[in-house]
């Protein structure tokens, strides 16, 4: 990436390093060698102290505090929602973007919410915070944007297959943990989640809305509405978790006004920038949550048409829930903003 | 049960009695009290001697053989397709009835296809053979049908989340070997599964047909339609494996013609036969597949209207796929039979 216009390049605050997205986070700006001038951890007063590994130089942690972020550009942020809430006023009047990747901004119709692959334009709109959407609404957009774009989706039906990782480092850590007490004839710990999740699925665990449909659920809707502009599209989920690492998977069902080929939705999600179509029907390999694990796209199959419906679609999906799901994307947002130069620092380099 | 016009009880045979129905079967026929005068185990020559517990008896495992089903009147077979293809015309020229736990027959328009619960009065027009239903197909007709005779479902869209058990016992015990493996970081076995379903999930490996849904997701759509006996019902499914053990969850969404009220669903299905509606709402508790293990009940919840349709349902649930999706199903079919007196010696009983 050019950075012609800030030769010394960004300087960047991750706020809560040492979780699951948050160390990703930091591998994603070394690997894809995002312009960094200066690299600040921040976390809970717990983590201080402990360093972190980037480009071969051990950082020290920081408590998250006021004064941290003074001096910085950008603030890539993954530490929950209430800790967004709590520093997003303090991070933006001290000059930085906040690029936030819980769900406190996501329906703020003053922050642009964000896939680049989709909608980079609203990136241009920000008041000094872009929220990075839900990881079950990153996977599927990248998915059916394209279709959308050749025909706009009438109705959207999704059941998904979600990774511990959603719920973060600790629970990837106790599904395994599960996995090994009931191999073992022993009762499974359930600290992070509230049922054992090895050997097991269950409905997602965020709180239900009176619709019935859970928060994690009605995210998928709102924001994928958000993201396309399209406020009155159709869509029901079912969010169901399943013992995998790290990896969510999706059934989707699309319904169009027109039949949709499928022979053109392959050929266009084959073109498609963050989508693999992958596909072997003579093998009868399709994508699955361990081989996207780590990879950058999002990878889909089973494309074929609706026998139930003239104009529907069926497809598959698998994506890394901690890379496209979240830290990926928020990286994406973040190169985003140097190209576009819409970050507050290289807006005072363009106006100099 | 009352068996008043046979007194000496029947006689059974179990073909395939050592696989993950086959036990299961043995278990529940004694534990149903039905009435077996004469309990025959046949398996392959591999098992032949081997001696499985019925009623504190030991009984040993004899080779199957044409000889075998001589003096038979029931024999409950699972233990493949070809299997029973093999020994069909056999067992009814023996003058037995074939309660049939594979795909073989289901299809054939002379074979009832029965859910005891759904279309019991399908029995009386066996020709010898009855066809016991694909376990996913069956757990969901018992928690549809019920609504689809208040008013007909127009469309349906399934997603399944199937456990290991459905490829046998050895898919079973190879899941736990998988997991064990992948947690001291070994690679996992795939002898009984084409890839690693431990921490993983799959699109059910069932041959594809032209139209890009596999088998297992095309016994969903026809064989519902026959036990409906609506063949013109629309039904999409996608058939996905899960690391579970023995028991299938499904996400599945009804389309009916008139807006069908959320409250009126779940008094209809809290009152349907072996249905138990599970939902606590406010403790997020619903349907998990560990919790129907080993249980008769088809659990569902998470009833709600669909927001994408006026005219949509969504709900949830799971069941036992060796239990009620195969080896209680076939005795259940076995007991409609000695009620109503559909076996031939009872037919003969009966004409004395």
């Amino acid at each position: 990436m050019e950075v012609n216009h800030l030769s010394e390049g960004i300087r960047v605050a991750i706020l809560g390093a040492t979780g699951a997205v948050g160390t990703e986070l930091i591998q994603l700006l070394e690997e894809r060698a995002f312009p960094v001038s200066q690299l600040k951890l921040l976390a809970s007063p717990r983590s201080a102290g402990k360093t972190i590994s980037f480009r071969g130089e051990a950082l020290t942690i920081e408590a998250v505090s006021a004064e941290a972020f003074q001096d910085v550009d950008l603030v890539l942020a993954s530490a929950g929602g209430s800790t967004s809430k709590a520093w997003a006023q303090t991070i933006v009047d001290a000059g930085a973007v906040l690029v936030d990747n819980s769900s406190a901004f996501r329906m703020d119709e003053t922050v642009p919410l964000i896939v680049p692959e989709i909608n980079p334009q609203a990136a241009a709109q920000h008041q000094g915070i872009i929220a990075n959407p839900n990881c079950t609404t990153i996977l599927m957009g990248l998915a059916i944007f394209p279709l959308h774009q050749i025909q706009p989706i009438q109705r959207l039906i999704v059941a998904t297959y979600q990774s511990a990782s959603g719920a973060g480092a600790q629970a990837m850590a106790e599904v395994k943990a599960q996995a090994r007490a009931i191999l073992n004839e022993e009762t499974p710990p359930t600290d992070a989640f509230p049922y054992p999740l090895a050997f097991n699925v269950f409905p997602h665990n965020s709180p239900l809305t009176e619709q019935g449909y859970c928060q994690e659920e009605m995210k998928m809707v709102k924001e994928t509405r958000k993201i396309f502009d399209a406020p009155e599209l159709r869509i029901s989920a079912t969010c169901i978790r399943v013992p995998v690492l790290r990896a969510h998977s999706e059934a989707i069902n699309l319904e169009f006004a027109e039949p949709f080929p499928v022979g053109k939705a392959k050929e266009v999600l084959s073109q498609a920038p963050g989508v693999e179509v992958r596909e072997d029907w003579e093998n009868n390999y399709f994508p699955m949550p361990n081989e996207a694990t780590g990879k950058d796209e999002v990878f889909v199959g089973r494309i074929r048409q609706d026998i139930s419906h003239p104009c529907g679609l069926e497809l598959w999906l698998s994506g890394d829930q901690i890379r496209k799901g979240a830290a990926l994307n928020a990286v994406q947002i973040a190169e985003l903003l140097v190209k576009d130069q819409l970050l507050p620092t290289t807006e005072k380099a363009v106006s100099v």
